[in-house]
């Protein structure tokens, strides 16, 4: 039960300072970091320069090192870091969602093979323990959807955006206190987020979905006309990234979304992440925290470290299902569209047109699309659209879908 | 990994059927309900009668039952089966939060020394996973405020009393829905609050306060003219359980406190309950689901069971600090205390006076209390006063506590 942690650190950015920081603060005498390695030995840190090492088999070499923590950006290279040193019977704690949720069945494997633990809460909503919970809590029951605010950026911009700020002076406002990178593609586009939606994916239903085959609309399209549709509405503008299990199909995708008042999601502003759990029998339960920063994030990493001390692992119940259960875009979705050309909203066909507006200024309409048909634009790229998904108007706040079968007078032919 | 459950389930009401219905729902087939005792033989059910037995011993002495489910309302039987039980070298599952919070440390002991789990999510705020993201998730860290809505019964009567509903008529819509007993005594007065609490106090800084050392106050009281004051000032009332560990000292209470509208927990209404963890490291976190109901406390119960399929135990790993920190009353809290009748307040001194008024119809105060004063009346009993806490007015929606020694020119001599 007092097994020493000895680690080996990769990264000394945001979150590995944070952790050596928070590590220092507590009383886990039997956790201790060994060795840091960092990318750029002229870089100014805050601690003395004798603690770094440039060299990445200084740690993975290093026998007495029996845990890695990598906290470094690049993902091939944290591939390559992850990859050995389970190889070498080392514990791995990783915050890095794009190379987990590109490899995650091999790394899976391979910590299985050396008989480690590999651990990723940080990955994932920063300190939500949304893992764990999908994991040892969520493990009985019948789960149904996952529905995230899982990227703390995008969701700062569009609480400034829903209080009438334009896309550009709220980006800024976010660059300027830390929120967001120089190069936000990552967070606006929705690829951070989908890369968090594959991991969630694998632990709530059991299947891996690499994020390349996961749909990411994000935010940058979003237009003062449309946040002026939402207040007019009394909604507000979210991006989500969300999962259903449907029979055994599994859906998923991130995209903009309307959200009512009434939802709980309406209320979670600014950086704060939120997670909504609904299974079968527990009903739906809400998760909110704070999703990056260097305390909270170093804060989820360190109790992965924690929990090594007591041999935990992920035991991957629900993976059983591998092969039975597939991902679908064969659902339907209501959705909105807005530009400022009523020309580009005729590129898209709606089998069902439910609303439509047209002026000289701003067009939008709304309807219900097979999901493999909107998959087919890449609306990240078309500047001009708005894509929007609405709630449902039926059951409150929530996304109607039906699944093909389900609803045959609607296929398509 | 495949362990056999085989369960003796006592008791067969509301929890009980729901966690039978939901066993015959899901798929664990290594799962199952093997007798069950109930205490009347006349009573109708929804199962044929002969799945009942009316005698504890055919549980408790039957060798092929590993696991006893115990779900009735009497907390003296409940204590009597469960510590049986135990000492047959059984696992228990409980959600009889009152038995608990009464005898924590000696089931934990007993459980110990027959090796066996004692695990009981559900007593506390139903589906919500918060016994074991305290005992698992927020093991490292520096763990230093739990704040819960914890009873449906009371946020359900509150939320339509903050509608300008009076609490007659909300108590009646109550009990008509299922969320109020016939004698809510238990709810409105604060009791059910404070079993909760206890548990909570044990898995969040390590120490057993039993619920008798625990204030409570509950919304019997509380008026329309303070729903008025609350309105005005744009807060809603909620009940909260709450505890804090400033130094090494714990302080823990259950009363109707004032919200504001940038608390999350201004959102959380009707039967919905809601606990936010704060710690140094990971900032806040808030959980949110339904507490009560068939279903979801079954569901809880049902996760309970399957964590015993692997062996899960809790490790009260923070128990060691039982003996080297205290709970204690000798902190400050700011109070609003309201009446109809001038003379009732002026019974209660305050240190610090901010605010009062006074008319013909109602009169109130606000300020500074040293708690143990407080503590002196029995405000549950003394209809005429109303007792809510105030958020603190620095730091947003939260009390400001301050320790005795913190603050020695306040210090009452």
């Amino acid at each position: 039960m007092n097994k020493e942690i000895n680690i080996g650190l990769f990264g000394f950015g945001v979150v590995g300072s944070g952790l050596y920081n928070v590590l220092n603060l507590s009383e886990a005498s039997h956790i201790k970091i060994s060795k840091i390695v960092v990318k750029n030995p002229k870089k100014k840190r805050s601690i003395p320069s004798e603690n770094f090492f440039f060299d990445k088999q200084t740690i993975l070499l290093d026998l007495k090192i029996n845990t890695v923590v990598e906290l470094i950006n690049d993902p091939e290279e944290a591939y390559q870091i992850v990859k050995t040193a389970l190889k070498y019977g080392k514990h791995v704690v990783s915050a890095n969602k794009k190379m987990i949720a590109e490899h995650l069945n091999e790394l899976i494997a391979l910590a299985n093979n050396n008989n480690v633990s590999f651990l990723y809460e940080a990955a994932v909503a920063g300190s939500i323990p949304i893992i764990r919970n999908l994991e040892e809590y969520y493990n009985n029951d019948t789960l149904s959807s996952i529905l995230g605010i899982v990227n703390g950026t995008t969701n700062f911009i569009l609480t400034q955006a829903n209080e009438g700020i334009s896309y550009k002076k709220a980006m800024q406002i976010a660059q300027e206190k830390g929120f967001a990178e120089t190069d936000p593609t990552s967070d606006v586009d929705g690829f951070d987020s989908k890369y968090k939606l594959s991991i969630l994916i694998k632990h709530a239903f059991g299947i891996h979905v690499n994020s390349n085959s996961i749909f990411n609309n994000g935010i940058r399209n979003i237009k003062p006309r449309d946040i002026q549709y939402a207040n007019e509405k009394g909604y507000r503008i979210k991006l989500f990234a969300r999962a259903e299990k449907i029979d055994n199909q599994i859906i998923g995708f991130v995209a903009p979304q309307f959200v009512k008042q009434d939802n709980f999601c309406y209320q979670v502003n600014n950086e704060f992440n939120a997670i909504t759990v609904e299974a079968a029998f527990s009903d739906k339960q809400l998760f909110i925290g704070k999703g990056a920063g260097s305390f909270p994030t170093a804060s989820a990493v360190l109790s992965d470290i924690s929990a090594l001390v007591y041999d935990y692992k992920y035991e991957y119940r629900k993976s059983a299902v591998e092969g039975k259960v597939n991902f679908t875009s064969n659902f339907y979705v209501r959705v909105y569209l807005g530009s400022e050309n009523r020309i580009d909203l005729s590129r898209i066909d709606l089998i069902q047109e439910d609303e439509s507006f047209f002026s000289d200024e701003y067009s939008f309409k709304i309807g219900w699309i097979v999901f493999s048909e909107l998959e087919k634009f890449d609306f990240n790229e078309w500047k001009e659209i708005s894509l929007i998904i609405l709630p449902n108007e039926v059951e409150l706040a929530e996304i109607q879908y039906f699944t093909l079968q389900n609803t045959t007078e609607l296929i398509l032919e």
